[in-house]
């Protein structure tokens, strides 16, 4: 998973992009980047300038002077990478900046193609050179090698050959461009600032933060263009992907954990839908029945399922059982990315590094634990041991969402199959209780789960279902599947 | 404000210490560093390693080496200096490591003294250098200049004739002594770890981490030794300071916001006095009338009023008065040391990097906000702002603790008193009320506040009441306040 | 300027490789990297490993663990890359590492391409994209381009496209590639280790540091190809590039300046060839007259003059004018890349930093000053003010080599030709004389620096004449001509 | 060894202290700091700057605004400390800074106590806690701890209590201090800039830099006062320590090695005293016979036996033998502080890496190798085997100083007397002869090494001879004898 941003029009974007990835940072820790335009009064001519390193966006732009006097210009473009499981590499670091026949050219990408493996082997068979082993740089490579001479049609040249999914933000000498792939897998929203200038964000919290208005989402399958008609006019350039494709299919994670709750993404307060999700959760598998003195308390895992654990208790309530909402779990914010690991014989210090328990709420209590999605499930196991520890009586274990059980290829950075609690227990939901050591366990079902988000739309649920919107080649690529080149940086920066 | 720590007797002394730091960071993000005591198996020599840097736990013992191949020995104390003002100097890092006549000496301060003026006087006029600005560095050079042979004595002696608020860690070539003042203004507990090492801490969240299990608090007044013959023993000899004090003064201001709510601290969960101050509060100033077709909702300041709020809420609910919990501010953990300002034009934005509303559930409401103090009041009226601009209808304010009108001489870092808003506005609440822009604003009464405490303690509210538990010097020593040596790596770290 | 460096066969390559580059160190002082080629033995796969960054070799690998625990593998190539005017870029940095259709591609160019502006616009027109400025870049799409097979004859396709000078290193999955130019403007000797390793270097004291012996150099339009194959049966692969050329093209300027004395070039001795220069140059224009009461010194340039003025000093007295070598000038090793530098009234600190007079000798003496070249005459000129005012009568300069007066395209880092003395000042000697104030000046002629050198050999002279071997493209790109992206790294490292 | 700098009444006294340090760096290479003194206009109040740090003049002030924006004042001291064998400590990098009862206190020094134990004995009895473990920081606790209340009777009362070696500059609120030891045993020279500030100096060199004059020696014993009134007045201040001593005793090492050959110390050319020592060495042991047929060469040890290699060639011809000055070893002037080391079986390379041969020099000649002086030896072997290596027929040792036997206790790094090669073989020079491998060896004598130093001063010869001027203290302390604190930024830096 990634951020991205992107700004035209603006005295200080290297700046507002600065703000705009601060803000969208829980999209990805791992790196960043900003690439800015800069355009010389007298020539005419553009430079573009760049910066990029690994850590969060406040390290890696430590140096102020970095992004007021270096990043200069009035377009600028950002990303923030997720941290995946070790594929950390320097040239894999995003935007990418590239220059070819029409001038300069850069890129940031959200999501994940689809057929990589036939289009990066068809490139290379024509004779073109990698140096990164991301899809991204694929997409390049097709705008530069297009027939067509006009930018546009060459990104489209481009687009029409991709598969899978990508929002993308790219900066050109005189333009700022801002695609949607046909399914819409991931979101991208457009924006304009006070001063006039236009933005558009993975998510709408990174308008907020510099106060910048929301208009409306990119759609799926268009390509958005600002320039500096755009800027004059007020009317925005939009062109479409030409691709045929039987429906959309929005990334339903995005609702469930990924996005900000107070983003609005698809057109739809987060919040919202996470408020639905505990709600509809509680009719599907209640608290355990709560009575005056044996009082049931519901607790959260913070921060993620905040708002479907008051969604719970308030639905519960409704419903009849007087439940108790309660902070038994402090989470930490400190860790860093360099947090030195305990040894073996400490392994639950890696939880508890993370969250400690509040043990006069705990003790002696029915405890319901509300979490949004369960994935590997060692971190949930280890919540449950540690409020077990704290003196509960029982734990009852409540899940927001359905069990994950596919892989997903549109970009959410998933574990291996293998490491899926509930595809390794084959979706047995009674083996799945037995592991985590709870009482009682209820996974939302996908039903209600569609049931929460807005009815008018269509989303992707492969990773519950396996029913995966597109075509999959045989074996994905995933992160580095097969070029094999990697920068000491990854490991001594 | 800072957290220590100390252990004697464990083969990993630096790492345990490294964890209960990161459990304190909380007390201080300023710098931080971890002394061990490493002892030469053939000539029973003791060498004393130190590593101390500007930062986060996490970022100064970056490199693990230095925890795990550097700073051997199986005792060690550490601390974390809290965020003051501007007097950053690498030379005001603790803990402060020296060499004196009865070997090394190391020690770890929270408090402030409140006579070092004249200590510090008397002890230059006898031709004592100072190498910082702290009133630590005066114990060191009391402990030093003592006429004692043995250095129990040694500490006594000093300790005897300094004022304030202290609790110490101190390490020496065979023991670790904890010390806390005879008022016992800041916490400091006391544990062992499952392989029998003894640990302090500020907090018992420090042992949670790793596994340590609480024994009892250093009393006020006394002076806890650990040594080889208490590992053996497993009696812990204790000693006392000489003084008469009139009564205990343990600071309340730990309990309303500072401590963190998973400790427990002057023998009472945190947590717990959190949530009464929250329900004292809902009878003191409740919530207005909350009808079904005008839902009144309670919002908390993330982290800090949760717990707060959740008892507001409960009680006034029990009350009869139907409000409902509600999200409505997003706090962003990801705000770094070197965050880039944002310039004149964007002042909001200062708040805005730090919280952001979630809309959907403020728009049109009635508002409660709770939080746990006010301090200089511009957050809250900031975050007033936000919420209005969110589109609530009304917004009142209600503080779990009473207004803040008087300095801290014992180590509580609040700004100068014309700072205080509520100083500054000769505590007039309506006047408050006016600056902030709400509809109605509740403070807690000294005597509520007195009563969610626990009862059988002697509490300091002299940043409320202007009661000093002590005498204070005229113009009491502040930071750098006659001590002019800047070191350049507190701007060029 | 650049050196450069390559291993085949060696358990450790990379340690190799630092030694060597580090031996090559005075090729280029900005910035300098490494790749190495690592096998899986049990795959039978290899991965390239990398790393790279502004700075000396013992700077950028000053973490021991990069070269002993991360550079694996057996086989590696290094570049060391010359500091030029300000087109310091991260992505320029070498080797390059790519991945292509035939696997992993690394190369390291010493020289420069005349003819990149027709190659660059060729590519780019049919899709290439570029990501760093330089011509080596350039170097690797033909290869990756071509429509052979087999990856020798890929490389003879490229190399057969491109114009100028280069020396190249290459590494692949399975072999060690060293390539030099038909016309053999820069040097490259082929070696091999104790442990009958293959070993490739711009320069022979790259061998005697690691203890390998000279074997040939690679010659002028040979592809020398090192494989397992080759470490079996110990006979070298040979290959050549189909271009016919006038005559071969030596650059001369190695032998004045650029070469360090203790190298063998071009199969001679370099300090050989110096001490020629100023033996020639004593003939051509001698000492004035030196009489026991006014004896004339003669002193060096340290260190790039060392040589030529020991040949001076010994010919002028075989000649009959008994003047006396001394040493007048002092330099300082220590200024690094970061200096400060002084202000607008200090302007003669820059010169002083480097080098300062010994007053004692200088005072009241003629001096006769022998250096290798004069470029720009600034430092030519604030060394002859150093010396005049440490007391010497007269000033003699005397310059082992002819005027430069044009500009190389050939990759030897000289100025613009407006910045160059002698070329500015039209080629008159006299008024170069006035400008450096000094009493008399002496050039070498071209004919005696030929005579100089090798006799056999055929010499590149058209910095002195403007007989350049190869045609020139018009406006031929050097440096960043026409790419403009530019790193923060540049500035912020 | 150590090198000093002060300067006083110079608008930009940090940037001039930087030139000062840089010029002096060859007295130290392991750390070097700067403190300035800055004036508040309005209060008059004066506030202490510093910056300190382990590495290289350039590299710990390579962050331009450290110099220009922080270190702000009118005066500043500043110090470079030698690399000795591994007692690198943060906290002994000076200069010292404290605040004592007459203000601020800086020192730095260049020397070595040899009644350290005695004092710091004493000291600690009274109470005095040690933060460094260098005798440095001795000298401050006397002048706070002296009874006197003017601070120049309170540096004196400190200096005579010390014994051994000490060049000093300390800064306080209003002055600049200089002093040497009575018996003068390390340079330190006075001079004024062009702008009338005031300067003093371990050596001119420093004063050559920033066009400042030399005034004279800081005086044997003599305490130089610069004060705002000395800048008005012209007349510096002097005032002397009460001691009684026999006769002075400079060290003359520094003409044999330690100093620059561009500098004065001591009142005296250094170069002019290295060509005597080359001359007289020509007569006490002339080179091998030189003949047409087989010319004897005589080579340099680059760059520290130029100039006694001159004296010895010039010499040697006048003398009749007709021996050829050559160069046939190359210094590298790269290496790092950090460079990686060789393993085991490549010995000779730590050697090589500094030093390479010119092979075509050197093949089939007899040569006579210059070198200042020899230490422990094992360079020297290492030297004649390289040379030998190149084909060398002969290799005859001609050594500019008599044989090290003794321990330095004055500040010269010199290592434990088993590993002088003299010491450890009883002097026997046939035996030194043999373990270095040389054909033949000569040092020159005690007597006409004092024939070639100025005549009418009186030298410390104790390294030669074991005649110590001063009382040494039994197992006298050196570097961290006894203090074991340690900081882990000496290893992780």
């Amino acid at each position: 998973m990634c951020g991205i941003f992107g700004i035209y029009g603006h005295p200080q974007s290297a700046l507002m992009t600065y703000y705009g990835l601060y803000a969208l940072q829980h999209r990805g820790q791992e790196s960043t980047g900003i690439v800015s335009c800069e355009k010389d009064e007298l020539t005419g001519k553009t430079k573009f300038n760049y910066h990029k390193g690994i850590g969060l966006v406040s390290e890696v732009f430590k140096d102020e002077k970095i992004i007021t006097e270096y990043l200069k210009g009035t377009s600028a473009i950002g990303h923030n990478r997720y941290s995946t499981t070790g594929a950390l590499n320097r040239s894999n670091i995003q935007p990418f900046v590239v220059h070819y026949k029409n001038g300069n050219l850069a890129i940031a990408h959200n999501g994940n193609l689809t057929n990589t493996r036939y289009l990066r082997n068809n490139l290379q068979s024509e004779g073109t050179i990698f140096q990164s082993s991301t899809d991204t740089e694929i997409i390049l490579h097709l705008i530069a090698r297009s027939q067509k001479e006009d930018q546009i049609e060459q990104i489209k040249d481009a687009l029409n050959q991709i598969e899978g999914a990508y929002s993308l933000v790219i900066l050109t000498d005189d333009k700022l461009i801002a695609v949607r792939d046909p399914y819409g897998f991931r979101p991208l929203a457009l924006g304009v600032t006070e001063d006039g200038a236009y933005v558009v964000a993975s998510e709408t919290c990174a308008f907020d933060l510099i106060n910048a208005t929301y208009i409306r989402d990119v759609l799926p399958g268009e390509i958005v263009v600002i320039d500096d008609e755009v800027l004059k006019t007020g009317k925005i350039k939009s062109f479409w992907i030409e691709k045929k494709i039987e429906k959309q299919a929005f990334c339903i994670f995005e609702f469930i954990y990924f996005s900000r709750p107070d983003s609005k993404i698809f057109g739809e307060n987060v919040d919202k839908v996470r408020r639905k999700l505990g709600k509809l959760l509680a009719h599907e598998h209640p608290a355990p029945n709560s009575t005056e003195e044996d009082k049931v308390i519901v607790i959260n895992v913070p921060d993620s399922s905040n708002t479907a654990t008051l969604g719970f208790v308030t639905e519960s309530i409704k419903l009849g059982n007087n439940v108790k909402i309660e902070i038994g779990l402090i989470r930490s914010h400190y860790v860093g990315r360099t947090f030195i690991q305990p040894q073996q014989n400490m392994r639950e210090l890696k939880v508890k590094v993370k969250f400690n328990t509040v043990k006069g709420v705990l003790q002696g209590r029915r405890v319901v634990i509300v979490d949004d999605s369960i994935v590997r499930g060692t971190t949930s196991k280890a919540l449950v041991k540690l409020i077990k520890d704290a003196g509960a009586k029982e734990v009852h274990f409540r899940v927001a969402s359905p069990p994950i059980k596919f892989p997903c290829y549109y970009g959410m950075d998933f574990p291996t199959q293998d490491e899926l609690i509930a595809s390794r227990l084959n979706g047995d939901v009674e083996k799945i209780r037995e592991e985590l050591g709870v009482e009682s366990i209820g996974y939302l079902s996908v039903e209600k789960l569609l049931e929460a988000a807005p009815k008018h739309l269509s989303f992707c649920t492969a990773c519950f279902t396996g029913n995966y919107p597109t075509l999959i080649e045989e074996k994905p690529e995933k992160f580095e599947y097969e070029i094999f080149i990697k920068s000491a940086d990854e490991k001594f920066d």
